[in-house]
């Protein structure tokens, strides 16, 4: 690889998707966001990306840089061995061989991963995980998911879909989760699960409040329309005392607190690495989930507790490595 | 590496050790047990442990065998990296430095091991998941544990302590765990948490059988004084229809099945590989714990649910591989 060269990284969500050219360097060199329009069908969505890649390699070459490579990160079960996007229900991808489908189109060396184990490598490798040699990153929005890196490598399991830290057991009494089972930490900790529970507990005051907090544009989860109350304002307002607030809040961050217990006891890493839109509460949720957590672990180890440092740019500098490190290894 | 060369190996546990010499294509030359007498204390056992290395080495030269390297496993805290028993409280270690120690007595190239990732090893490359690349092997005896095996190798999180399944939460509402929190796995479906809570159920009927009350804390499975009916006959009771051990059993399997359904979400196996004194109920628990895990797996893949092939030998197996392993990487 050559100083002008660079990966064409491709961080596809439900909503949107985030691209960038991003240098051998991890330098960021440009970045532009795309609908992903899911609606329309796998099909129309794989062509956009498939479009969307082709420009970026385009704007590439017209900037006098080189596109070597090309990493596109997915969310659900990702086979990034065969490179295919196995299952993912955001997109409405099912079986889609999207590697191969790129690799022909752009004629590019490519690389297929999912989108929180590539976030949880560029964490790892470039952000606030970068010291340690075993790191969980945990991505907390509207669901929640983890990634277990070791060595600068995400594990993915056998079928691409390892790290579903959002459905582990944690209260066998509590309410069912979006897929199916009671209990999830995901259907108590997730930023929509924390927004809905306390849409639930304060019933019409909570329609009431739906006026004057939609102001910062925020909404409980991308797919919510429920509530108008978002986790983060409900962090808020248990800082400042609400008393149902506090109530969901504390009953997220214990349930939070459980599920990383769990992940540490299998996984005994250093460093647990916090993203997604429920860590940006802060202190609000560091302070209380730290000790928490110190409470539940009795022989094991107690990791560090830190933010994400990369922001939503990390699913892209994910899909930016994952491309780069397939030339190393050719 | 030649073919007279072999593996001396032990496997030390709190009460007596496994030891056998090994050949570099996995056959079992020759086997000793002695008991490890744990309460002598650290130094004491450490002198066993060399001791009885070195008796084996010097019967593999007098058979005409030449031993080519040293494999020790134990259990609980083990830095294999380190080569460092940090802390193990069966057998009374604490910050051990056992690998050392046996290669300046033996002048043999050594390797320390954890018993259960061991165990997991063997049964990866040589046992009941050898066909599969990602397996998670369970050890459920006294406690539960269990050792997650990619590509034929451990994994041994950055201290040491991963694979502790036994302390995961399942019950929040449950009993205690010996290490102190409530609802763990081991707490309620280890071998001496089936037997205790049978005990408990059927009161002064168990409490007959009990002599010799030593309520140690660690001695509640099958070579417990505290109660004479053994997880093995609450499940023989069960299979017959008794109502409290079907009660019981029914619990074990249930937060067995949770227990497993989280690893899956976690670590996305082909194959999981049950061991130790409960998977010897055989159907009794294979049978209705299938189902259960199939109940909980909603969009993750079923891993297959396999009894382990090697028996007790599997930690000394395991010992064996790590020692040759060592030779081949030099």
């Amino acid at each position: 690889m050559s100083v002008g060269d660079v990966a064409v990284a491709l961080d596809v969500g439900g909503t949107g998707m985030k691209c960038a050219l991003i240098g051998v360097d991890g330098a960021v060199v440009h970045t532009e966001r795309h609908p992903t329009d899911a609606g329309r069908g796998p099909d129309a969505v794989v062509d956009t990306i498939l479009a969307v890649a082709q420009g970026l390699a385009g704007r590439a070459r017209a900037d006098g840089l080189t596109p070597a490579a090309l990493g596109i990160v997915v969310p659900g079960v990702v086979d990034e061995a065969r490179g295919v996007a196995v299952w993912s229900a955001n997109v409405g991808f099912r079986d889609v061989p999207l590697r191969e489908l790129a690799s022909a189109r752009l004629g590019l060396p490519t690389a297929l991963g999912h989108d929180v184990r590539a976030g949880g490598l560029a964490e790892a490798r470039m952000g606030a995980g970068r010291d340690a040699g075993h790191v969980l990153f945990v991505a907390i929005g509207t669901g929640i998911a983890a990634a277990h890196v070791v060595a600068g490598s995400a594990t993915t399991g056998v079928h691409g879909a390892a790290g579903e830290l959002g459905h582990i057991l944690v209260r066998p009494d509590g309410p069912v989760c979006g897929c199916g089972r009671p209990g999830c930490l995901e259907a108590i900790a997730s930023a929509s699960a924390v927004a809905r529970r306390y849409g639930d507990l304060t019933g019409t005051a909570a329609a009431r409040f739906a006026d004057t907090t939609s102001d910062d544009g925020s909404a409980a989860g991308p797919t919510s329309g429920r509530t108008m109350v978002t986790a983060a304002q409900v962090a808020t307002r248990a800082a400042a005392g609400e008393e149902l607030a506090s109530r969901v809040w504390r009953e997220a961050v214990e349930a939070l607190a459980d599920g990383l217990a769990t992940a540490q006891a299998l996984f005994d890493v250093e460093t647990i690495v916090l993203g997604g839109g429920l860590a940006q509460a802060g202190t609000g949720l560091f302070d209380p989930l730290r000790t928490a957590l110190r409470d539940r672990l009795t022989f094991h180890r107690e990791p560090q507790l830190v933010p994400a440092a990369l922001g939503d740019e990390a699913g892209c500098l994910g899909a930016a490595l994952l491309a780069l490190d397939q030339l190393e290894t050719r």
